[in-house]
């Protein structure tokens, strides 16, 4: 090819991202990672070795298309998230930000608005531009709690189309209780959608939104395989709810979305799934020991149900996460004043970072 | 969960999307599925076990999210292209749909039209639509094919946001002239997206558009491995443009859309090239028979350089249709009057399909 000259700007693009920089959490080949909430432990060997059998059957007709409804899958996931929700309520695709694409697709987009209570998961706004509707952020108290009062109000002012109730909520880590989900439900004429992407670290005994199905045909609880699940780069996400909704999302979804591969993958994972949660209560005890720690050093660090900590009284975040990153240890600026993030570890990782922060010299 | 009664109609479901069904192919078990223009020959054993190999190693850290920039993938598209092409000149996404929807999210939606010369790909009008744009069609010779005059004739008068020119053509096989190309380049101002999906059943001594893109900011070339590389079900495409091009669809994709498994199968499928693409001069040997005998049989098959025959001097192709499943075989009836089309399969499928279509009886 000859000489390459245009630059962004010499294109016909659309007008609306003109000036926009692609979305991008550091990547940084640092020893000691522990930015973007993975789940830092590997899959096991003996679960890495029937998923690769699995692939390994898929690759024989791999020349065809893929079975564009998954049902193995989709039958999977309802038989993993009990509660007898059936293979009809799920709907999977790559990753839980396509999922929640396909939701926006089909009941958000041009003219229509999208809501979530700030601050929340950065790619709500994201997704909701993108697919041209227009995005409304609520608020919460100031220890980023939300009361079923405060919640259906402020969603009744707003009468969104599209609400996300992130649970527990990413950046913070907070619990969202059932009795806020369902006061918005009630205060709202939109689809509800209650994001419980890290839903396996809260503790057991805690209920799912997937309790509050029945008799909700606008409630949608979405999930990923990419937290607990140690998955990420399997890049699955999945949703439940009335099978109405998934008649929607198969209206919008492109033809063949998910690849053979990805469905024999994640299928033989759900047939492991007590082992691949294995790691579940490792992390739970590394993240309430990064809590401890935190707060002995003088931060103030929030409660979280999640396999992350936010923690706030850092004079200066920038600083601090530079100084980690020179020590080999990658955390996240998440924009909140005064506060860092960082997730929950292996028990070597979670010690690294904490010494290294406690090198840094004691808040108290 | 509870009892599910709520309907489609029930939901607040974008006005828009109120009465359509979801793209599909007929999808049905039959012995001979000659209908969606797959590579009917399996991936060689011998690559699909350096495939797995490279799964496997991708699956040690799964944990992770994926190579958001997937650049070794995008290198190995560059060297299998070739033409001087480059990594940063490279994207790629979940199939080809997602690779035009990302041209559409970028270039198109809202307030903007996208052009093509119908009959052509039907998830042209569906992507369309689905990212806000409003399409508009452009009509071809009787025979399918198009002259420089005539293209760049209806470019100037529709002035289009994005264009896409088949090249060869879905549904009907017609060779796209680079003339017709260049013609429709210098007569537009919106993007051009040449589709190379069967590029590869094309004559080896045709030049690719991908030679025309030195100093032709807005023209894209994209391609695919589910024809030609028979990797369907791993879901691949991508394509080649300037880097410029690049940047503006990284603004729009979502964050880690290609999982690990999808860079790992594709980037060693890729070194297998030569293998994977072994079985393409027997497909074109199979098409061309097919071409041969369906004459034979006094139908019309067009001129063609893909893995399929579109042909007409159909009397009712519903009953041809239908006449052929019964027998087991499964082609395809892509809305054109007294026509059908079909995919060269292995010798034996070919076979099949003609046996039983001459079967039903000679036209002549």
């Amino acid at each position: 090819m000859g000489e390459v000259t245009a630059r962004l700007d010499d294109l016909p693009l659309r007008d609306d991202l003109r000036g926009m920089t692609p979305y991008g959490a550091p990547q940084a080949p640092l020893p000691v990672a522990l930015n973007v909430n993975e789940n830092t432990h590997p899959v096991p060997d003996e679960v890495a070795g029937d998923i690769l059998d699995s692939i390994a059957l898929a690759l024989r007709d791999v020349n065809r298309y893929p079975d564009r409804e998954f049902l193995a899958l989709r039958e999977a996931f309802a038989e993993y998230l009990g509660e007898g929700i059936t293979a009809d309520q799920i709907w999977a695709a790559n990753g839980s930000n396509e999922v929640l694409q396909h939701v926006l697709q089909a009941f958000g987009g041009p003219g229509r608005t999208a809501f979530g209570f700030g601050p929340t998961y950065s790619m709500y706004p994201l997704l909701t531009r993108a697919t041209g509707a227009t995005w409304v952020a609520g608020t919460r108290d100031d220890d980023f709690t939300l009361t079923p009062e405060s919640a259906a109000a402020q969603v009744a002012e707003m009468d969104p189309d599209v609400i996300f109730l992130c649970a527990p909520n990413n950046p913070t880590g907070t619990p969202m209780p059932l009795d806020v989900i369902t006061a918005v439900y009630d205060a709202s004429r939109g689809m509800v959608v209650v994001d419980e992407a890290y839903e396996e670290f809260a503790p057991h005994d805690e209920p799912s939104a997937v309790t509050l199905l029945g008799g909700r045909e606008r409630l949608i609880v979405s999930r990923t395989m990419s937290k607990a699940f140690a998955f990420a780069g399997a890049r699955v996400g999945y949703l439940a709810a009335d099978p109405a909704v998934v008649d929607a999302l198969r209206l919008v979804r492109l033809p063949y979305h998910l690849s053979a591969l990805t469905q024999a993958a994640a299928t033989a994972a759900l047939r492991h799934a007590p082992v691949m949660l294995g790691m579940v209560d490792e992390i739970v005890a590394q993240r309430d020991r990064i809590s401890a720690t935190l707060e002995a050093l003088g931060y103030q660090p929030h409660p979280s149900w999640t396999n992350f900590v936010l923690f706030g009284g850092v004079d200066d975040p920038a600083a601090t996460f530079r100084a980690l990153f020179d020590r080999g240890i990658l955390i996240r600026d998440v924009g909140i004043a005064h506060h860092l993030r960082v997730t929950a570890g292996t028990e070597a990782e979670t010690t690294a970072f904490l010494d290294a922060l406690a090198s840094l010299g004691s808040k108290s």
